[in-house]
């Protein structure tokens, strides 16, 4: 039923942070986000830091799609309700097709471990056959919120490959 | 609290799928949403089977709400992954009203089965004096879902009709 | 983690209902809402009783957030299935940017206590430096729901400022 299970996974990182993309601060998410996805086999494709701009992350996120460089787009930073936070907004920019559940699941766990969880904003959907994923910008907060769907998204990205 | 307990509702089922449109499968799911809507009172007034394409499943939804043959329309497959399902986004064209609650709801309880829950992309919203459900295509999941919402049905489309 | 613990909230109650609009129902609701904001130190700017109006419900909202009147309006009233229920779609109108989590949170904690939680197709959202949030027309609907989330308000109203 898994399937997918050992093919490997093209994945782009992108860390949407203003303080981080001007040098101001270290990127400590991005490479979170890379060591939780060992498991599922990735190819690290492009890491990136990003400015919180919403067309300028709409952008980048329309080339990895477009191109068919990535099965997999991964998010962090940019989600929460900041004047700045707006890589929800840039995503659905973006999307052809919501996959509200793995939003919806990732909250849920996130909820688990603190009531903050409900503030992200995450948006998950598709464009072509890449997958996005919104996480929020905290080390802790990207990697919890991944953990809740790092085992299906092998799954799910195979699905789209149909 | 719970009204409408015994008013007959008018049902149009709708399976989503290419195979079963084309005659290579045999629909399961479409029954199996029948059955399990027994316990409402359910009028069945017409079944179909159609293929993954946007435009035909928004004409038919249109069709059945705004002919006002239909208190409840529900529709099994096409709400996942793969690059042809885009029963959701058909039924966003025609809902003028979304209730994400229901959704919210039948995927939670689907998780309790199975992480793979998180993967369906349903909507349910209204046009009209009508409900649209999304379910999956999969017996299982459909029956699963649907259950989870089953018994607060009456009540919401009692609810339309006001 | 839990900034703005002792800061002062503008908040603006806005009660949507055909019936009460019209002085034929007393308002019970939206007394309920404030007085349930009690814990989180609120400076009530105003409340008013509106009809189910999309088109009127959409300007009063734009209204406080534009005049940069409120840090936080909160509805109650019109997130149902009735066919006058539109405060959701009012709420889309104004608002710049979703928060799906706040709504998923109080049809989750609202689920324990009715399955007819799942009926409640609120919205909540930003606009400028304003949260939205729509609650039930029912006052154990509106207080329920907004129990939910009162404690994560103040961090969330805060975040907005920034």
């Amino acid at each position: 039923m898994m399937k997918n299970g050992n093919a490997v996974i093209r994945v782009v990182v992108l860390t949407i942070s203003d303080s981080a993309s001007r040098g101001e601060r270290e990127d400590l998410s991005g490479p979170a986000v890379v060591a939780e996805l060992a498991g599922i086999n990735p190819e690290i494709v492009a890491t990136e830091i990003l400015p919180d701009d919403r067309d300028r992350i709409a952008a980048r996120l329309r080339h990895y799609c477009d191109s068919e460089a990535a099965d997999l787009i991964i998010t962090t930073g940019g989600t929460g309700l900041s004047g700045r936070d707006v890589t929800p907004e840039a995503t659905k920019d973006v999307i052809e097709r919501e996959a509200p559940g793995l939003a919806e699941l990732m909250r849920a766990e996130s909820l688990k471990i603190t009531p903050l969880g409900a503030l992200s904003r995450s948006v998950c959907g598709t464009r072509g056959r890449t997958l996005i994923i919104n996480l929020p910008g905290s080390m802790r907060g990207a990697r919890e919120n991944l953990g809740a769907i790092t085992r299906i998204l092998p799954h799910a990205v195979s699905l789209m490959s149909e």
